[in-house]
């Protein structure tokens, strides 16, 4: 089946889908993106992705394409014209396509931003079987740039980094950076130790996670202890449970860090009952 | 005047030149680019430029869209369809457009790298006036990735610099990292201090500019004194002179940074003498 995707104001067979090739996005990684989740045909937090995204494109000066309330309807639009009950939607907005390539910004008046999104259909993306026997990933050092919080196109080295994962027959890899963890290729990292769940704080080393929010806000409802810093892989590898989050996969357990069983080597009960909880709760606020 | 461009194999108006959204150039900043410069309607170190092309490809395990030779023709034949006397010749590859967007790198067997090019006309580029008075520049922290000896597309930060360098009254941003300059936003940097000429060695932390390697080469046998090592904002403040090199700029001067000027503030014997070397030199081997 062909999707049907959306470019700047219209709905198009995936096959026509085209921007310029002056697009700042094609020729300078000038753009932001986000992924929302669909659970039951409905979106999971979209009101946290829409103030990310706003957050992005205030950060790096581009203008907003569209209100939110117009976001949210072109989602809703997609979601149902490719009969998506589990899956995400991908949105992309760059600087627009000026005329000519120019490292300076192109005046916002004559230049619009270009809005593209798509979606990705995955059934069974909640019963997900990895989630029962967690994932392995490797460490590789971080060496992206320093603006970590803005969810930018600059994905290469992610990229790369989750093909050095798997020439290593892993899944992952999880970014070091001064001898911390900052975050997975695309998640945020957690330990558990002793029953706590450690996690590095906010900052612009690592993207602002819209499930990490959420599920740290459900583990603290559910008494759990939260505590924000950053650690190493050696403590990671001697830790009790390793998890991560994002908005694919919601909480996915880690069993192994740089060939190092984490805990026995299985799926623990805090990674297991967060993701229950967090699919419980964020499929309530589903719209 | 609408441009002629190339396009996977085909020479089409700009207006009609579009790459699918899934590319990944355009969803991951999975590509690297060349700018030639044409002056007399030649090409200038086109070798250079097409070998480290081919050393940016094999960093980052992509394929080549074409031969040497047939990145020539092409070349050529933008400047005779455009009638480009002085100007640039930009070139891109990414890895191309699989059928959906994941981290991992499609299948080079089932995904074509995508081949892009573009003249962009620049009548006055050799005898441009502004290497008569020179430029001014800032400095700003260098937060980029740390693979820039590959001429990636992650653009966007040097883009910011040169936005950061435009709101201060001046023409550019040297980036500065650990203390040192690493180089302009777009161009290698020097200084020149007791007829020394000073500029950063190679490593990953800078581009392996071939209008740097042009000049060197030129310089030395010149019998002037090139020391490759970093040097901090304040030495430059105090040198006798500063510029910057690119294929398109060639060599230009600088003549204030974080408003000190340099020197006496106007162009100096060093830089003038370099840039007309560089232009005369290089003019010789065009093809």
């Amino acid at each position: 089946m062909t999707r049907t995707v959306f470019v700047n104001g219209e709905y198009l067979p995936e096959t026509e889908a085209k921007v310029s090739i002056f697009d700042r996005g094609f020729l300078m990684a000038d753009g932001v993106y986000e992924v929302t989740s669909v659970l039951g045909g409905k979106l999971i937090d979209f009101e946290g992705h829409a103030k990310r995204l706003e957050r992005s494109l205030n950060e790096l000066d581009m203008q907003k394409p569209e209100e939110f309330d117009d976001l949210l309807d072109i989602h809703r639009k997609l979601v149902e014209l490719n009969g998506i009950e589990e899956g995400m939607i991908y949105l992309q907005i760059t600087r627009g396509a000026p005329d000519d390539r120019d490292f300076v910004f192109p005046d916002p008046e004559a230049t619009r931003p270009t809005l593209v999104l798509f979606t990705q259909n995955k059934p069974g993306l909640a019963a997900n079987p990895v989630a029962d026997k967690g994932i392995k990933v490797i460490s590789i050092e971080d060496i992206r740039w320093g603006r970590r919080d803005i969810k930018t196109v600059q994905l290469l080295y992610p990229s790369m980094g989750k093909m050095m994962a798997k020439k290593a027959g892993c899944d992952d890899a999880w970014m070091v950076e001064d001898g911390y963890v900052t975050e997975g290729t695309s998640n945020n990292a957690y330990i558990v130790k002793d029953g706590k769940i450690i996690t590095r704080g906010l900052s612009n080393d690592i993207l602002h996670g819209i499930t990490r929010a959420a599920v740290l806000r459900f583990a603290q409802e559910a008494q759990m202890e939260v505590v924000e810093r950053p650690y190493t892989i050696e403590e990671a590898q001697a830790a009790d449970e390793a998890f991560v989050t994002s908005a694919s996969t919601f909480v996915m357990p880690v069993v192994e860090i740089d060939g190092a069983a984490v805990g026995d080597g299985q799926v623990g009960p805090v990674a297991k009952r967060l993701r229950e909880i967090y699919l419980d709760e964020s499929l309530k606020t589903a719209i």
